[in-house]
C-alpha cells in the first residue's frame, strides 16, 4: 500500500527524518510518499503558522490525491485535519492524533515534550481538540535556542532526555510523546534512557494508516465528516479549487 | 475610533449587512472600516473553508494593519482568531467569541441557530475552543436550501424564528444567538418574536471592540499570545510575509 | 446613559475608588450613579459574607430601580447576581463576570490575584458558577496583613505585581485580572510592571455595561431569568418586598 | 442527640412535614429541633429567594447555637451551607446534599423530581455547586399551579409518580430523589410505585447528620472552611453580628 | 441490626482492625460481623488484585447472603462494589466511597492520603468511578517500606501525619481522608494533630450503612443496578454460581 | 508475529467469530492464537460478571504467556486490561478500546451499538474509563431477546442496522461502533447500509496490536503500569500465582 507523509512545513530536511522513522516501523509492502509544502515556513511552531500550513496542507493533498492509499498529516499539531477529513475520501491520521491514541493504549497518562516553547499553546490546543485532556499528563517544552531545525534532535538529545524524565517524575507520566517533525526517529534512539514507554508521532501515524487501509472504512455521506456540497472559490490553487468545487472526478 | 471589519467571506453583500447591522449599535464616535476576502469563498461553512479562511484573515489583516484602533473577526466560527492574537499588537475579538460572550452575561444558557446545517461541526468547535461548551445549550441549524446568501436572512425569517423558540422550549435557553454573518441584523428584528433576549454577533463584538479600545490592554510580551520571534516564509502575501518576519515596522 | 454602581460593602471609600475608576474608561456620555450598601460588612472576603451581601444586593437594586439604565454588582464575586437577573428587567453585569469575558477576549487563560487570602474559596466558586474554570489558570491571593481596606491597594502595590508576575510565571496566565473592589484603579497604574494584560473589574463590567445598554435586550419571559410570579414574604425591606409581591408597578 | 431542623422557609406547616418524615428514620435517643425562618417567604423557589434565605439561615444558626449537636440545613437548594461551614463548629448537613450523596451509594445517577418549575434552575445550580452534575441524570419538576403548600404533596402525588418514572425510563435514573422540602415523607409512602428506589431529603439529613455526630470531626483551623477573623458588621441580626465579631464565646 | 464487614484481603488482622475502628462510632444496637477473603493477596494494592479482590467479593457476599442487614466493601478502591449492587438487594457501601461522601459533607475538597506509592493509580480510578474527582485535592502516597501490613499503621505514623499536613497547605484540602484498611483507627488517634477533620474509611461506612439500614430503600427493578437474569456458569464458587443462576432463593 | 486473542467468556462459538473476522484485516505473517475462558459466563454482559473476567483474563494471560508477541483482551468492556498492563510486558489492548480509538480517527464522535440492554451500563463504565466520554455520542442496545449468543448477529442483523442508523440520526454519530464480541465480523458485512463508517472491536484491536509490536515500545519500570513487587497470595492459579510471586522468570 501506498501512504502519503505530507509534511506542511517547507524543510526538506524535516521531510527526510520523517521518513527515515517512518520506515524504522512501516510493513513490508507499504511504499511511503514524501511531501513537502511548497509555501508556509521552514518548521510550524505558532498559531498563526498552524492556520497557514492547514490551508496549505489542503492543497498538497489535493495535489497529491488518487496517488495513495493514506495520508499522514506530517506536522504534530496535525494542521488542516478536519477539512482535510471532509473534503477527501482516503483515511488519513494525523502526527499528534496517532501519537495520543497509541499512548492511550501504553499508559493512563501521556506527556507531550519537545523543542521549543513556542509550540505549547498549539499543542495544548490540538490535545483539546482531540478531546485527550484528560489523558495527558503535562506538555512541556525545552526553553533553548536551537541553531537548525535539521539538527536540533541531535543539538538536544540529553535536554529531551532530562526533560522527559522530568515529566515522569514530576507529573506521573506513564508514557512520553517525543512531539515535532524535527524530533523523529529520536524516540527509537532514546528508548533505554527514560523508564517510561517513547512515542514516535510519525512512527505511530504510519502503524495506525496502515491499519486503516486494512480496515477499508466507508467514506461517510452524513455527519460531520461528510463531503460538503459543490461551492465557488477565488484564487486557491486550481487541485483545491477543484475539489471544493467537485470539479475532481 | 476606527473598527475594522474583516469579513474572511468574498461575498460584498454579507459585508453591507454586517456593516449596516453594527452601525446600529456603534457609539457616535466610532467609523466603521468594512473589509472583504480578497480570495476563498463567498460564505463558509465547512472546517475545510475555516481553513483556508484563516490564513486569509491573517493576510487582511496583515494589510490593514495601522489603519485602525480594533479589529473584528467578521464570521461566526472566528477563522484565525487565535493566529491573529499572536501575531498583531491591536484588540481582535471574534463575532462567535463576541456573542458568546454577551449571551453569558443575559442568561445561563444560549443556543446557537443558524440557517445551514453544514455549519454545525465548525461551530461546536468554535464554542468547545472558547471554552463555552458548558454554557451552551444546543446548536441548532435549518435543513433548508436557500438561493442566495445575500437573502438568506429574508427568506427564512419565519423557520428561524420558529427553529430559536424551538431551542427555548425543548433545550431550555436563556438567550439565542442568531449566528452566521448573514443574518447579521435579523436579532434587532426579530426581538420581539421570541421570548428570550436575541444577540447578533457583530453588533455584540462592535459594543465588545469599543470597550477594548477604551480599556486599552497592553500587547502581552509573554505567556500564549506573546508575539513570535521572527520567521522566514515562502510563498505568504508581503504583507503577511512582512509581519511573519519581523518587517514591518 | 445612566449606570448604577451598587457597592454590596459598607465602606464607602471603596465605591469612591470604583467610581474614579470607572470614569478612566466610561463614554463621555456616561453617568455613573454610585450607591454603598446600608448594612453588612465593611469588605465582603468570605461566603458568609457573601451570603448577607447578595440580599443586600437585591434590597439596593429595588431601592433604586427605575433612576438608571443599567447596573453594576460592584463586588467582585458578584453578589445576588442571578438572583439580581431573575427579578429586575434592566441589563445587569458583575465585576467577576465582566472582568473574566473580558480577560478571555485577551488571552487563552487568566488568572485572578487579590489581596487576602480569604477570597479564594469565594472567588473559586464564582469562576465555576460562571462556567469558566476551564479558563482559569490560577487565583491567588497575598497572605499579608493590611491596615485599611481603603489604602491595601497602595500598601500591597509592590506585592500585588510580583503575585501577578508569578501567576504568568509559574501557571501560563496570559491575563491577570486584579480582583476586589478596593483594588479598582490599579490595573491602570501597573500596565507597564506585568507583562501580560490586566484587567481591572469595574472598568471591565462599564464597558459592557455601556454595550449592554446600546444592545437593548429585551427582558426574558421564559427560561430560568424570567421574572418569578408574585410572593407574599415577611420581615424584607418595603421596596424588595414590593418587587417579589410585583406592587413595583 | 440533638439535631436542629433549620427550614428557611417562613411556612411551619412545611416544619411540620420535615419533622414528621425525619421521626420516621431517627434513631431511638435522637431529638429533633424544629425551627420556622422568621422572615422571607413562604417557600423558597427562585435564586432571588435563596439568596434572602441564604442570610436568615446564618440568623437562625447563630440565634440557636450551643442548642444541638448538628443542624440540617432544610430546604432543598442548601441555602447558607457554605457560609455556615465557615462560622460555625457543629455539623451541618444541607438537604440537596445529603439526598445526592445517598442517592450516589444506590445507583449510578440520580434524577431530581419536584413540583414547580420556579425551582429548576436553582436546583441546577446546587448540585453543580457540589461537584455532582456528573451523577444527575435529570432534574423535572411538574409545570402544574398549586393551591397550597402544605398540600401540595398531597396534591400531585399521582403526577409525581409519573413524573419519577417517566426520569426512569427516559434519562435512565437509578434512584429518583424527590425533591423541596413541602415533599418530604412522600417518599416513604410511595416506594412501591417506582421501581428504583426513592429519596427523601430530610430523612437523609437526618441520618447523615446522626452519622457526622458520632464521627465527631474537629472544626478546621486552616482551609476553606476554617473560620473567619473577627469582623464588624452593620444592621445584622445581633446573634449574627456576635458570631462575625467573634463576640459569641 | 447486623452489618458485614466484608474484607477481600486476606490478613485477618487487618479485619481486626477495621473492626475495632468500627466499633468506635458505631450505634448501641449494631453487630458488625467480621469476614476475611478466603483467597487472594493479604493486601491489596494494585489494580490486578483489584480485579482478583472483585470477584472475590462477590463470592463471599454470595456466602453469606441472608445473614446481615447491610454490608460494607472494606477495602478502600471498593472491589466488586458495582457489581455487588447488581446481584443483591441488601445495602452496600464501599470504604472508599463512604469516605468520599462523608467529606464531602466536611469541606469543599478532600485529600487521600495512605501507606503505599503502589496505590495511588487504583485509588485515581476509584475517585474518578464515583464521579469525586471535582471534590479530590489530591491523592498522595508514602512512599517507604512497610515490615508488615497489620503495623504499618503504627509504623509510619509521623509519616501520614506529615504527608496529611502537606495535603492541606500545598493542595488546598479541606478534609484529609487516611485511606487503606491497615489505617483503620488512625484518624481517631491523630485528629488533632492535623489542622482539618481526618475521615476514617470504616468508621464513614458503618454510619453510612447504618443511615441506609434505617432509610431501608428498595430493590431496583430498573435501570443500572436491577438484578441481572438467570445465567448459567462455569467454575465458580457454588454459592455465587447460585445467586448468578438465580438458584438462591 | 503471534497475536493471542483472549477470549474471557466461556463460549467457543464467540471465540470462532472473533478469530474469523480477525483473518479479514489481519496482516500475511499475523498467526492468531485463539483462547476461550476455562471459567466464568457463557457471555459477559454485566458488572459483576466483568469482575469474575477481569479476574479470569489474568489467569488466562498468566497461562498462555511467552507464547506471543501481543494479546488482544476479547471482550467489548476490557476486562482485567489495567491489571494486564500491569502484570505484563507484552502489548495488550482491549476491543473496546481498540475500536474507539480507531473511531477517533474516522468522525468527531462515534456510537456504540450492541445486542443487550444490559450492557450498557458496563459499557458506559469503560468508556468512562479510557477517558473517551466526550467523543462518544450514543450507546444505544436493542432490547429484544435473542436465542443463541453464536447467532445473535445472524438473528438481529436488520434491527441492528435500524439501531446504527438512528444514532447517526438522532445522536450525530460521525462513526458507529458495533460493540460485543459475538458482534464481530458484521462491521464488515454491513458496510454498505450505514451511511458512516462502522467499526469492528476485534479487527480494529487486531490492527492495533499489529503497530504496537512493530512500534515494541518499552516496558515501563515507573508509572503506574510498572511491574508491581512480588507477593504472596492464596488460592490462586498457579500461572497467575506466580506472576504475582515473580516466580515466573
Amino acid at each position: 500500500m501506498k501512504i502519503l507523509i505530507a509534511n506542511p512545513n517547507t524543510s526538506t530536511g524535516v521531510t527526510d527524518r520523517l521518513v527515515a522513522s517512518a520506515r524504522l516501523v512501516a510493513s513490508a509492502g507499504t511504499e511511503l510518499i514524501p511531501m513537502t509544502a511548497p509555501r508556509g515556513v521552514p518548521y510550524i511552531a505558532t498559531r498563526a503558522e498552524a492556520a497557514i500550513g492547514s490551508a496549505v496542507m489542503l492543497e498538497m493533498l489535493a495535489e497529491k490525491r488518487g496517488t495513495f492509499d493514506a495520508a499522514i498529516c506530517a506536522a504534530f499539531g496535525d494542521p488542516g485535519l478536519g477539512g482535510a477529513r471532509e473534503l477527501f475520501d482516503f483515511p488519513i491520521v494525523g502526527m499528534a492524533e496517532a501519537a495520543m491514541l497509541v499512548a492511550c493504549t501504553l499508559g493512563r497518562s501521556f506527556a507531550i515534550v519537545s523543542f521549543a516553547k513556542a509550540l505549547e499553546p498549539w499543542f495544548a490546543e490540538i490535545v483539546a481538540w482531540h478531546g485527550l485532556s484528560g489523558r495527558c499528563a503535562a506538555i512541556r517544552m525545552l526553553d533553548s535556542q536551537f541553531t537548525n531545525i535539521n539538527a536540533v534532535a541531535d543539538e538536544m538529545e540529553q535536554l529531551l532526555v532530562d526533560l522527559a524524565n522530568k515529566t515522569v517524575s514530576d507529573h506521573g507520566a506513564d508514557v512520553v510523546i517525543l512531539a515535532g517533525a524535527p524530533l523523529a526517529g529520536l524516540a527509537t534512539k532514546l528508548r533505554d534512557r527514560v523508564p517510561v514507554p517513547l512515542v514516535d508521532g510519525i512512527q505511530a501515524a504510519v502503524t495506525m494508516a496502515e491499519g486503516l487501509v486494512r480496515l477499508n472504512p466507508r467514506k461517510a455521506t452524513v455527519g460531520t465528516y461528510r463531503r460538503p456540497g459543490p461551492k465557488d472559490s477565488t484564487g486557491l490553487s486550481k487541485a483545491l479549487a477543484d475539489v471544493i468545487g467537485h470539479k475532481d472526478a
